[in-house]
């Protein structure tokens, strides 16, 4: 056993534990209190599981899993950045990347590479498991926000077409559930909980 | 699209968003609060992927992530029994088995059969994927409680020889960790967090 190997990999175990306190914008649906980024990639990841047969082309279910568990691994040095926020948005990528670096580098060599490329496929959003995972991604807090009486689409005052345009993934890589996607839009203008 | 089918999916996921209300005993590891049930199956399902190559017997990954991904689902009925608590215990299998036919009876047959089939593999332990899975959820919060000073076995007062039980399964899916468990709970008699 290569005991150099395992210390960095504990190491790794241990620096996650801190995505557990990242905080997302998101309330869970009950609104009681904020998401934080670790349950969320478990919610999305059993959401992978069951709603895989929805995707319009095959995917390798184990590596969407994989991709939504670390999807977000980024975050604990870069923060959660609000998907509506304009400017926050504007260094993301770049303050991401050198999480990325930071993070994925505690590993042993080929892990951590195999583990950084997975989280760029998610970021790129090119192959068919990168855009299944980013719209499991985008429907997820959609149902939060319809659970929660609107929440974060409430709170910050997003219009309709914000929505529409941030779920768009959705009709991409899961065209049979779009009309689930304007449905529960259209209720939620009814509410006023879209602008 | 079979929108029945598609509802009872939607209903799982709503309902399964309450494992983040489950408070564990266990603490995160800079102890500012109680871990619950979601995040804690996260973690289990990274562990997963990156201590895959220490189980002593070939494991299909994949199913390993299932697994743990959905070990603790029945606790939205069944709350968390903490493992050291021998009354607890007594009627947990009970109270579990009675939620798993609730939980997992939300989802379209197929898919409810499937995932109560891996939950019940992962509560036998006989599999080789169970084996490793169980060892996962052995190692996790043994790593928890050596990061925030003792955590639940100094708070309980649990002896070294229960701890050193209750993570045998470890030394049987994942032999060549076990000098590190070993090394672990003889340190953790020296700081006085185990009796």
């Amino acid at each position: 056993m290569d005991s150099q190997r395992f210390d960095r990999q504990l190491r790794f175990v241990v620096e996650i534990d801190k995505l557990k306190r990242v905080l997302r914008q998101t309330t869970l649906m009950d609104a009681t209190r904020n998401e934080n980024s670790a349950e969320h990639s478990w919610h999305l990841a059993l959401m992978a599981l069951l709603l895989a047969e929805y995707s319009s082309r095959p995917v390798d279910l184990a590596r969407v899993v994989r991709m939504v568990l670390v999807h977000d691994l980024v975050e604990i040095d870069a923060g959660d950045t609000f998907c509506y926020d304009a400017d926050a948005n504007l260094d993301k990528e770049e303050r991401e990347r050198r999480a990325a670096e930071r993070v994925f580098g505690l590993l042993p060599g080929d892990q951590g590479v195999e583990l950084k490329g997975i989280w760029e496929e998610f970021e790129e959003m090119e192959t068919p498991e990168a855009r299944f995972a980013n719209a499991l991604d985008r429907l997820q807090p959609l149902l939060h926000n319809l659970h929660n009486g609107g929440g974060t689409w409430r709170i910050h005052g997003v219009a309709r077409e914000q929505v529409l345009e941030r779920m768009r993934p959705i009709g991409v890589a899961m065209p049979e559930l779009w009309p689930f996607v304007e449905n529960a839009l259209a209720r939620a203008a009814e509410e006023g909980w879209v602008r």
